[in-house]
Parts: structure tokens; sequence; C-alpha cells
């Protein structure tokens, strides 16, 4: 036998991490035997196990440390590409996650109560929420119980006192704009995304940001919402297409999805891409390369998202946000207005 | 505090499931208050419990029983697509997924040897392997060690004692080949996957069957080998169609991937798809869905593998190999000889 079970369980890594006053990455490094932890701070941590009444020869329940994934669901490429960079955040650090989806198990997409049940009844280091968020009362149980947690690409306004790790969603949105406004053109609208959802808030910001550094002027009907939904981007833009006198040259859409409702309906309208009007699109996602013409977009850091939002959550003080930068991608839906 | 560390650990739910005589399912489902399991089952189990010291007042442990799951990668849509049948699956039983993936850690694409550690320094209830296989060594770890494991897809022959799930791959291929027969096709050729890979072996022997009974001969030359890859199957085809003095009216890939080498090769050769050939795949990829033509193909269950994966690992009596059900998605690639 190899594993023995420990006499008495062994101090959570946060603690143990407080106590020695280094983050629980380094706990958990040390604890593995890497390498790239110092003699000083190994003694520091040792002494904090032996205090405890743990001796540093026996880390393996602590080798063993699990970090929980929560996803929103695993049915998009999103949640793929993020969970692997969490993945292999995970190997380096050597901690093991959990992952569990909410998928359809609550009315409003956040985590299922009996989910608590099982994670208290583990040790676990922490809590990495994915496009999903607790309720207040999960948040309060997740407080009492000195577990961590941080927010991985909210979907909702997030609560003062949890950590987020987000694109450069501003930025992104800006760079688009400009990618436009660069090749000339002056009327541009912008698809919006579901109201409420700070990424398409922030994307709003962005644009709007661009068109005033470059002294251009918004025309209120050129903002119009498509919910993050090729369908609902598709119907509000031939509406638009159908009130305006003269339609925009460029259209800058907050996803892909709505970039391609776009695509149809300037199609439906007889304008071509780019040739009447230049799309950007916003994601990268599978469907902006196989779209005819391919899409401009900006490109989301899935991966490094999910390994930063692990980076954060094994932080010792946990930065109130991080953000990870977007970059464009310029493929054939652009062109000189 | 809703959760006490418990006085002693609890014991192994396949260690319990034997003693009481039920699944480990059935023990995971009494465990955490479901419904479905009869007053005499959890009356054996609490049996079980009472005898090793827990009382059935605690049950707090085993319901955050972990499974382990490791994936060869996250990098593509199957993993995504099995992994999501497994995290439905362990929601329904009650039990959590610890995520892990191999990726590029080992040289022959086998468990990191630091897995096992991580490994038994929890209490996994067991270990399903997607599309990868532990060592000798390993095997012996989890033997020795009481952990069952279960291989789900996989892609090297797999030792007696290791159970598989896979998909019905000499039905789906056979199912494949009989379509382009009933169409009239009788110059079939069959690009194959790499060999050693079971389901390539299995796939050839399906399109071998679906020819041999409908009467039909074989020309060596095609069976050509693609290895799974596209590029594989491009060189592959463009030699058979170069050293043929008649090409085949039809060819059966053995995954979408190498069909679409097909559809180029065929391209180069000035032949029509399926004007002059038709030609099938198998996966039911998101590239057979958006190439042109959109290709006739052979579907995978990917979440039902998974699922199928869960539920033999936690029986009772895990059976030697599932095989999920294929289904074949008949597309514009396919027309009459």
């Amino acid at each position: 036998m190899a594993v023995q079970d420990p006499l008495s369980p062994l101090p959570k890594l946060a603690s143990i991490a407080r106590e020695a006053g280094v983050s629980v990455a380094t706990v958990s490094k040390a604890l593995n035997g890497r390498a790239d932890v110092s003699a000083r701070t190994r003694q520091l941590i040792a002494e904090v196990l032996e205090r405890r009444g743990h001796s540093w020869q026996r880390p393996r329940t602590a080798r063993g440390s699990l970090v929980d994934v929560m996803l929103q669901g695993l049915g998009s490429a999103y949640a793929l590409a993020i969970l692997e960079g969490v993945e292999e955040a995970a190997w380096q650090l050597g901690v093991d996650l959990v992952v569990s989806a909410v998928v359809g198990r609550t009315k409003h997409g956040q985590p299922p109560p009996a989910w608590l049940d099982r994670l208290g009844a583990r040790d676990s280091a922490g809590v990495l929420l994915v496009r999903t968020m607790p309720t207040a009362t999960q948040r309060a149980w997740l407080a009492d119980h000195d577990i961590p947690a941080v927010v991985v690409e909210p979907r909702a306004a997030v609560p003062r006192g949890l950590p987020v790790v987000a694109a450069t969603n501003v930025a992104g949105a800006r760079a688009a704009t400009e990618h436009l406004i660069g090749l000339g053109h002056e009327r541009i609208a912008i698809v919006t995304g579901r109201p409420g959802v700070p990424c398409a808030k922030e994307r709003r910001a962005g644009y709007r940001k661009a068109m005033a550094v470059a002294g251009l002027k918004i025309d209120p009907r050129w903002e119009i919402c498509g919910y993050f939904q090729m369908d609902d981007a598709l119907q509000a833009a031939r509406a638009m297409l159908g009130e305006l006198p003269e339609p925009p040259t460029a259209v800058f859409a907050c996803s892909d999805a709505m970039a391609l409702g776009v695509y149809q309906a300037l199609g439906e309208h007889g304008l071509r891409v780019p040739g009447d009007v230049s799309v950007v699109g916003f994601d990268d996602s599978l469907a902006a390369a196989y779209a005819t013409p391919g899409l401009t977009t900006v490109r989301q850091p899935w991966p490094e998202l999910g390994a930063a939002g692990l980076a954060a959550l094994l932080a010792d003080r946990p930065p109130a946000r991080v953000e990870v930068p977007t970059a464009l991608v310029v493929r054939s839906s652009t062109a000189p207005a």
C-alpha cells in the first residue's frame, strides 16, 4: 500500500497558506515536491504542518487537493477551450479538478442546491465558476466554510467580493471598431448582446469609445440589440435596414453568431459582404472561420481565461479583477469603405 | 458547520457494494437518499456501514464520492461530447468527476506517472479512461488498490480484464457500405484508419462483411490506409486514383477527416461528389455537416459512450464489453451509381 489514510484530516491548503504567509499555489507546489519552491518557504510550510500535528513526511492527502470547476454547460466549444486551459494549469500546479455543469438543472442557470452538499463532503480548495454565478445563499455558505471562489466570464452582474476573470471586452470591441474606422468607415452600426450581461455592456462601451475618439457621431438607430442570438440579430438587422434611408457601411456584431445573422439580413437586402457592408464579429468561433466570407472577428482567449481563473483562485490575495487580452483576427468580411 | 470530518474514513463504495451484494451505483444512490432504492437494499447497506463503525446518519463523505475521468486530451469536440455524457450520468448517480487529460505529457499517450499518486491520495471509486490506456504498472497498481477501471473508445488493443465501452464499429461500417451497395455501387473502396487501433480493424471488418454478403469482390487496391488523417487519406486516394485504370464509384472513409481528404483527391482528378463518386465518412463531426456537399456519415454516439462508460464502471459486475449503437446520417455525398 503506497497510500495511508491520515490519522487526522490535513488542514486546508488555504489555511496552511495563510498561516505560512504564502500563496495556495506555493503550498500545493511544495507538497508536490516541486523544485521551484525555496527551502525557506518549504520550512515555513513544514512548521505550519508540524504545529497542526502533521509531519512533512505525509503530504499525500494534500497532494490530491481538489479544486471545483462549475461550468454553465459542457455543450459549447467555449466550455471545452476554457476547461482545457484550467486543466493544463491544474496539472502544472499539482491540483485535481472536480468538474460539473449547471446545464438545465436550475431555473436561472445557477449551481443546483445539491452542489454544496457534495462539495462540502470533499475538502475543496476553491471553486471556479465558469459563466455561472452562485446564489446569495451559496456565496454565504462558501464564505462561512472559507472556500474561495472566482467567476470566469460572468453572464450576470458580479456581487462585490467575488473576483472576476474576463476578456478585455472593452479593448477588444474598441479594436474591432477602430479596424473599421481605419478602413474609412464612418457609419458603423453595432449589434449588442443581451442587456445585463457584463460583456455586452463592455463591448458597447468599447464601440462608443472608438467612435467618440474618432469624432464620429452615432445615430441611435445604429445601435440594435441581438441578445447574442443569430435569429434575434437577423431580425434586428432586418428592421434597421428596412427603417434607415441609407444603410450603415459597416456593422460590429458583439458575437460571431450575431454577425452571421447580420450576413443573412444583408443578403436579403441585396447587400454584399464586404463589397457593400463590412462586418466584424466577436469570439473567433469555428463558425467565423467556416463562414463565407470568412468573418473578421475578435478572438476570445478561452484557455488563457481558464488558466488565469485557476491562478486567481489559488493566489494568496486574489485580485478583484483579471483581464486577459483579446486579439483582432482579420479575414475577408471587412474592406475599405 | 454543516459538514463534519468523519472519525474514521468511510469504506470505499466498491467495498460496501461487494459486502452488501449490490452495485456501486446502488450504494451511491442509497447514500444520496434517492427514492429508487428499495427499503431492503437500504437496510443491507446500513448493516454493512454499521459493521464498519459508520452509522447511516453520516453519509456525507460517501455522497462526495469521486470518479476519475482521464481523457486523451480536451482539444477535440469528441472529448467534450463524451465528457458531457459522463457528467450528466454522474449527476444522476450523485458522484463527482475528477477530470484530467494525458495530452502531451507522456511519450505514448498513456496517463502520466504522477497520476496515480494523486489518485491514491483521494478515495477514487473508479477510473474511466477515454481514448487512453494505463501502462501495465498502472493497471497492477489499480488492481492492488481495488480501484475498478473501464476504457472508453480504446485507441490500442485492450488487455484482458479491462472492460471496454465502444461504438458498434462493425455494424456502423457495415451500414455505411450497405447504403452504398443499396444505391447500386459495386466498386467500393475503403480508406482505413491507423493499423493497431481497434476501431480501425472493426470498421474494415464491417466493410468486408457487407461486401461479402452482397457477393461483391474486393480489389486489394481499393483498400488504402489513411491513418485517420486527412492528409494521409488525400495522398493514399491520390495514389489509388493514379494507379487504377477505372476509379471506384464509391469510397467509404473510416473517419470524416479522411473523407474530406478523399473529396480533395477526387476534385484533383476532375471527379465530382456524388455525381461521379459517392463518399461516406464515419464520426458525424461538425465538419461533416459543414462540408460541401454535406457528408453522409456514421454518427458516433459520444455522450452515450460516456454515460455507458460510467454505468459500466459503477456496475456490480462490469460487463467485459459494452457496445453503443451508431446511426447512419444520410446527406448529399452519396447518389445512385
